[in-house]
């Protein structure tokens, strides 16, 4: 799959597109996003700490499309586990997905989200269904 | 505190704002809101179904949120797992969240996320710092 | 099935049997069980504590064996989280498995772990596979 | 901390004991051990592969340990998520843990674990106290 039919899968979706997701790279099992700040993600008005929210949807995201070239297309997520490292302040965020393990029923994958000094702001990491669908 | 206490300190926070949150029910260790739905939740155009970085979102907030008759105020998320249990399209969430563990540094809480027809779509559990803030 | 069923399935396995478990109650889609304290389950010596290990072996064990009447055998578990909300020493445990939601490819399941005092010890919750094998 | 000291610090745990840990090297803010096989880890006798209550007590114990040369000792888990990705019967283990932040409240550790062909079985993650004992 190449960057820009992944940006189109990207773009296809409401809310992947509120996100402001650009799709930076695209590995066999990696891909790396930018994700472009507004202001409904402040948390809290007086830190204007960008919401724990916002940061599980990149992890999710990133994770799930980390297997594109692998599956051809998003999946469901089964679940989904997010560490939160240090708060982030009004700035474009980067979100960089990584197959930990391929299954034919399930995979795992992994997440990190880094600001824009690179400092770590959230990991994580899912369990997605790769399994064919039924029918 | 109040219902109007706890509704102030959602309604101040932009993304919580933009997740269309009314408090209905504030207990000494719960919570249950609702979350109005809005076309920048859907996920696949095709699927209609709300994102699941929508439904993390409002497990971190109800978990969170239902520590506010321990604690006064939101704390720090550590972590967080959310299931994902059905698709949901097109229609108001309710989350409820329930406080596991009260603890004197950290604390432990679920929630669930019910659709209209008040079948589960997402469940989860977070860990929240709740040692006093140092100073 | 019955819970002489269900003690045989599980005093067949030697990493139960270690364990010492005896199933107290057997529901629809819960499970009671009871594990026999052993000094091998101390962590640190000076401190005494059972060791989180073996914590996280009885929740996912509890909630696997909640799935015996909705699937009929233990299934391989997909993923788990566990919280620990105490330490415990030198007794035995009471592990009660739950299900959250069945599915038809893989199920969520939750457990909680009581001491001899019924104060909750640690709980948590996995996916596991519920889909029938291929072939 | 020298490789001595932190075996030293492995072999007075009974449980650790049990699982038969040799630390093989221990970094920065890593560390790598090895876990004898022993009958009593089979979960099912007929497939004779290793309960995953197993691999959950080695990824708890290697990302704990990881902290080893910034904490100085153990410390108390908070949570912790383990992935299984595949079966693996009657060998020995290789459990390697690493920091992925070191925080003055908690820190967030990961953990791997091989097989004796250096196949993944399972990872995981965990969130640790690292806040100086009050008092």
């Amino acid at each position: 799959m190449t960057l820009e039919e992944a940006q189109e899968l990207v773009s296809r979706g409401p809310f992947l597109n509120w996100l402001g997701l650009e799709v930076l790279e695209l590995g066999a099992d990696t891909i790396a996003v930018k994700a472009k700040w507004r202001p409904e993600w402040v948390a809290n008005p007086v830190l204007g700490q960008t919401h724990g929210g916002i940061l599980a949807s990149l992890i999710d995201f990133a994770a799930d499309f980390s297997l594109l070239n692998s599956i051809g297309h998003p999946v469901p997520t089964i679940d989904m586990r997010v560490d939160y490292h240090r708060l982030t302040k009004q700035c474009d965020l980067v979100a960089e997905g990584r197959v930990i393990k391929l299954g034919r029923q399930f995979s795992i994958c992994e997440a990190r989200i880094f600001d824009e000094n690179r400092l770590l702001v959230a990991s994580g990491r899912g369990a997605y269904i790769t399994a064919p669908k039924a029918g």
